[in-house]
């Protein structure tokens, strides 16, 4: 007969009460700055899918304006009472909303409301700088705008942690916790790691493979039905970028690019995407309004993306399924040796969304350090595209030829999205765990994903990862899916599956 | 030497300075309000063209969030205070401001946060209601969401004005002023007047003319662009029923509905919005943040749809522009003496927008019946139906053999626009009488229209009226422009001549 389980602590009756108003008191006004994150949502995502191009100042005014609104609730002292109230809880999704909102209060209280708005206006001016300097195939019309993003950036990181260290202010937003100094040796491993990996595998790229842009996007539609991505809940268009926009897990929006001479390209930034869609769409809904109906982390987020990109996308399996949607639906004569002999080609190149799995890395741990520069004052941004060229020298060995193809490729800087790189290396980190653990558990996975069965995927990461929201940080999140494991050694050992089989 | 003009009074010099303070806090509390209703307009147009279903209920969530935030706004004491200071002024600009504020302050004082946020609800649920039942082919899904719209909006008049006369408090939203007792002897006056026209005139439809979905909005958009519509600052979708939305001078949107065996109904109504977003985008945006950026009522907004739909569309002159785009564009058959034919049919029918130019009247005032009905409250919405019927059978001698094409054919009720209606009989006065006051200064043209130039039109309507923004009431504006006339006499004059033309 085990030892009796002490009794837990008893609150005293009003305790429970005040707690009970607590809890109402912090999902009402996070419900309201839920709605209003969604509608800036659908404002960007409108910005960059059909808004007319004149409307870009009123739309910047718009978002500042939802911005400032939001950090008015955010910091209103009742929901840093209602937070200080709830940490205490016995009840689990009571103490992690507080921890969720409770960082979010007090972050946002660092920052005055006056440079949330102008980093919201500086990033709708950033956007339209960036598309009229790629129209122009010049880095000079979006520098002005870039730098002002940076000095943003910048005094946001002074207002929020070590002003000796503002980058790392910037990688916790995105990933809780990560900081430059753990991640400078985590990236020198995999770097190490990948060198030989590379060089030994490096093959030039595959003939390829047009298709034109209507049958491509039959066929993506068909792939993102496969995986599992609602269309009663979601849409899927066409943008610069692709991107994704969580309004609400009944309103998941995604876009893709199409390429119409690149096949696995255009398709591998659908599935991309997708994997983000799926993981808004597996949110917990019922906990709308508490913080916790959100993803753990960006790294997390990234982790869902690369892991259907790579570990299914990629996958041997999931191409022989590939290829005969592509014969369907675009009419194409394919068959999967091609498109696997397309997905095992490295060669080092210039844009990253088109990276193969294996350099993709080496892009990330450029932009790393160009941002580490960036953030940290030592480069300004007039000796960016040098720095650019120079890093992509040193790391893949390419110069490119325009800046489209260089320094001006991904959005993400035009956002003012800095910190945010890493974000997707620490993704195929946890994604080559999450591949390691789900297979363990799943040895028929392969065959099923042949068929074009890819419901035990999605149920699998319905229930580890997308079910859980926020009530647990990244690392316990993946850590509670498949125990204890070195990601940078799942992720080699990956590599080295798929680009050196054993004879 | 004339006599010397008298100073205007010289106020004291710290009055001066209240007002400018005044004035900065109008404008500051105005372009808040101005920006949320410009996010609004994009959440309701996205969830007509764009958004995936199931995000109804959430969308709704979000309209009402920010109905309340637009509400909290107006009712602002601080805004009332600068209405106050500014009623006075010298400025005739800074007293238009505080007439239209302090109108929209005193009226949303009255209404409580709670009911607006319920109908802002109760819409968005209305619309997911109605597609439904039209899906449905069946009133009957549609019947609770209308009951509820229903009530709320007699909540909301009794709210507003005399509680003896609740439909009149809806009608003075749309065009401040008007009245069910001045409408019902104007409206009786030109039932008289075209039920002789509409019997003499009567003819059969002319054949249809089919073309594809493709080529028709091809056409639509070189219409469009004809007029003068900037799609730099608008788009144009379609959507089931055609709608504008002007979020902005820069970001105006207007949407279609493609009948592909119906070429003048599609144009008609494709002409139409863009006569709302003509006049959306030629609003002084200099006046944003005042109130003053925006129509001086409903039915002058239907005054320029209806004016470029009937005065410029179906004019002999551009439907012989209109039968060579169709022939550029669609490759298709067709001459001019067709698309006239067309325009000239007379039939009483089922459905209002594709009503023709002699009959549309009657639609309205059946329409009107009923609402004073619905909102009077001496008809059930149950019994809705049966009066629909009952109605089209009197006014216009038909019925419907299926609700969609009978009381399920508008969207207004299921966006709960109660009082709406009657604007666009309102529209077709203002509009005759202008198109009149126009012909009669620039009387070369229908020449130029022939040439598929418009640019003097919608020149001559910008300064006219568009520019006017709400500077002045309706009345004001139209009569400034055309000086004093009698509209139903105009209208009446203008059919006469268009279907009875002197032999």
């Amino acid at each position: 007969m085990p030892a009796p389980i002490p009794p837990p602590p008893v609150p005293p009756p009003d305790a429970g009460a005040a707690e009970a108003s607590a809890w109402d008191e912090l999902r009402a006004r996070m419900g309201a700055v839920e709605h209003l994150e969604g509608v800036m949502g659908l404002l960007e995502w409108d910005q960059q899918v059909f808004m007319p191009p004149d409307a870009a100042s009123a739309r910047g005014d718009q978002i500042a304006l939802l911005a400032g609104l939001v950090h008015e609730r955010l910091v209103h002292p009742a929901l840093g009472e209602a937070v200080a109230a709830l940490e205490g809880s016995a009840d689990p999704t009571r103490r992690a909303a507080a921890r969720v909102v409770g960082r979010r209060h007090r972050q946002a209280a660092r920052v005055p409301g006056a440079l949330v708005q102008a980093q919201s206006r500086a990033r709708a001016l950033g956007h339209q700088a960036w598309m009229e300097a790629r129209a122009a195939r010049s880095f000079a019309p979006f520098a002005p705008a870039l730098a002002e993003l940076v000095r943003l950036a910048r005094a946001h990181a002074a207002c929020l942690g070590d002003p000796d260290r503002p980058y790392d202010a910037l990688l916790d937003q995105h990933d809780p916790g990560a900081t430059a100094a753990a991640l400078r040796p985590m990236f020198a491993r995999l770097a190490d790691g990948l060198a030989p990996l590379v060089a030994r595998a490096r093959r030039p790229a595959a003939a390829p493979l047009r298709v034109p842009r209507a049958a491509l996007l039959r066929v993506s539609d068909r792939v993102i039905r496969a995986m599992g991505y609602d269309l009663q809940r979601g849409r899927l268009d066409e943008s610069q970028h692709p991107f994704t926009v969580g309004m609400h897990p009944q309103d998941v929006r995604i876009t893709t690019h199409v390429y119409e001479d690149d096949v696995l390209s255009t398709l591998g930034g659908t599935i991309h995407e997708a994997g983000h869609g799926l993981y808004e769409q597996g949110l917990p809904e019922a906990l709308r309004g508490t913080g916790l109906c959100a993803a753990a982390s960006t790294g997390l987020h990234e982790s869902q993306s690369r892991f259907w990109e790579n570990h299914i996308g990629r996958s041997d399996a999931f191409l022989e399924w590939l290829a005969g949607a592509l014969r369907e639906e675009a009419g194409v004569e394919v068959d999967a040796a091609q498109l696997i002999a397309g997905a095992r080609s490295v060669t080092p190149s210039l844009i990253r969304v088109k990276a193969d799995e294996a350099t993709y890395n080496l892009h990330i741990i450029a932009r790393f350090e160009l941002e580490l520069g960036l953030i940290g004052g030592d480069l300004p941004v007039d000796e960016l595209p040098a720095a650019w060229d120079a890093a992509y020298g040193r790391l893949l060995g390419v110069a490119a030829p325009d800046p489209v193809d260089g320094v001006l490729q991904d959005i993400h800087w035009s956002a003012g999205y800095f910190g945010y790189f890493p974000s997707y290396t620490l993704g195929n980190l946890y994604a080559a765990s999450l591949d390691a653990g789900m297979r363990a558990e799943l040895p028929g996975i392969d065959a099923a994903v042949r068929g074009g069965e890819l419901g035990a995927v999605l149920g699998w990461l319905r229930s580890r990862v997308h079910a859980r929201g926020a009530t647990a940080d990244a690392d316990s999140v993946v850590r509670a899916a498949v125990g204890p494991r070195d990601p940078v050694e799942d992720l080699l050992q990956h590599l080295r599956g798929r680009f050196a089989p054993a004879p």
